[in-house]
């Protein structure tokens, strides 16, 4: 298997560099192989909604995120990227803990991607949440572009 | 028709008091009547994501939280009320400038409401993203609960 | 107003001649305009499913070739245009009775095509279902190749 | 683990007896043990939509009725188990040939259960479509009323 086309470190730096609204969740990239991302949201007090239970926009944010790591271990750092659609099916009203989410590619094609995310919650790592996405993929000559 | 079960000077009170990942997006509720709801996230810089676009994650969280307000308007603050799914298409890149939500309800069933909410963007209300969302509404007696 | 690329008779010919699976369902184009497209399924004994109620996957398909006709009212017959992804949230188990579908467009991108489609059932037109599809568009030039 | 509540001859007979318009697509179930389902639809020519794949429909309703198999491995056969809501992304043009689909259970809950089904095509067994479905489960008590 080739070797992915950024590390977990570069991720990460991506995050809390150039994408401030993820960066600001805290997340946590704790791997990263071709096609596929695992990454971390540490517990926060302000992630909980009404009900006790985490917010759903952390999840939709932590989720997308991955999958644009997963994406761009495949492509590199190719930062027009872009979510096109996404869709998330929530499971069980995750209780205060760390979320961590596996992103794995299920189509690389020429113009879209589309992954799934699962994510888990707690000690005991309840699925409690399933997201597919699609990302669209610019065209491969922007790449070469000075500053990209 | 009814009066909305809730005001919008309370939705916005429930967002910055008991939602802190919405209520720190600065969202401010505009309009609310009985099954539909206008918010509006003033733009910050720190929304912006690689590419000069808004991040996706920004336009989600304003949506579920629109639809959270549409539900609201129809059975009052059900604080167990929760996002079952939630699917957005992403329709334009989002230049950075304010975003506007508009919300309303599909249909509102005993155990799940559906709802709608298009996002649009800047001076001219491009239609950004279109989401579609499902709450699951807590048996009525529930609301009868001490504290809730 | 700029007229419909494709005409509603034009349409029920494709669906008849061309898309077997969908002329199977004898669905019946009641109007195009540049897009928007009602189109409405006769009600068939075949169509219900146990419970009672007309099995998801009719409402699937006409929606399906509502969201097309929508995409060819806009390019013309364009046959390489497909579904890239579609999302449906069902409402009320539709009593047995006619399907009526209407769709309209959200956004006519380049490559993408994003739309909604609203499926009702029965003399007081309930709201059954309501999908939201996307459609992969052929670089333009193919649609002057022979044959297409 | 337990044994499936359904077995694979049941469940097709449900399709051919009870579901007519899952039943004339001929789809044959291989495999079914609890929460997981395999069924297979053998091609045929009516399936073809203009530029030669197979239509989006016919996987939406394999995809439909794998899933309705995977909830009734699970709960035995509840007739009144509907879908409330279905996403899929296509990955890949099906060529002409068999549709295969694997669904397997995300979560069952009290009222809703959670799945997805990949659906793959031809010899070589893409993945040509992905699948996330959301079926509303009856009230316990009901499977206990005559006739059901």
């Amino acid at each position: 298997m080739d070797d992915a086309r950024i590390t977990a470190a570069e991720l990460m730096a991506l995050a809390r560099d150039e994408v401030p609204i993820a960066g600001q969740l805290g997340i946590v990239v704790e791997a990263v192989e071709p096609g596929a991302v695992i990454a971390r949201v540490p517990y926060r007090d302000d992630f909980v909604r009404p009900g006790g239970t985490i917010a759903g926009p952390v999840m939709m944010a932590l989720a997308d995120f991955v999958m644009w790591g997963v994406v761009l271990s495949l492509v590199g750092p190719v930062h027009l990227a872009v979510t096109t659609s996404l869709n998330i099916n929530f499971m069980r009203r995750p209780l205060p803990g760390d979320l961590l989410a596996h992103g794995s590619i299920l189509k690389l094609g020429k113009r879209l991607a589309v992954g799934e995310v699962s994510v888990y919650c707690g000690e005991e790592e309840d699925l409690v949440a399933h997201v597919t996405c699609t990302y669209a993929l610019p065209p491969p000559r922007r790449t070469d572009e000075p500053g990209i």
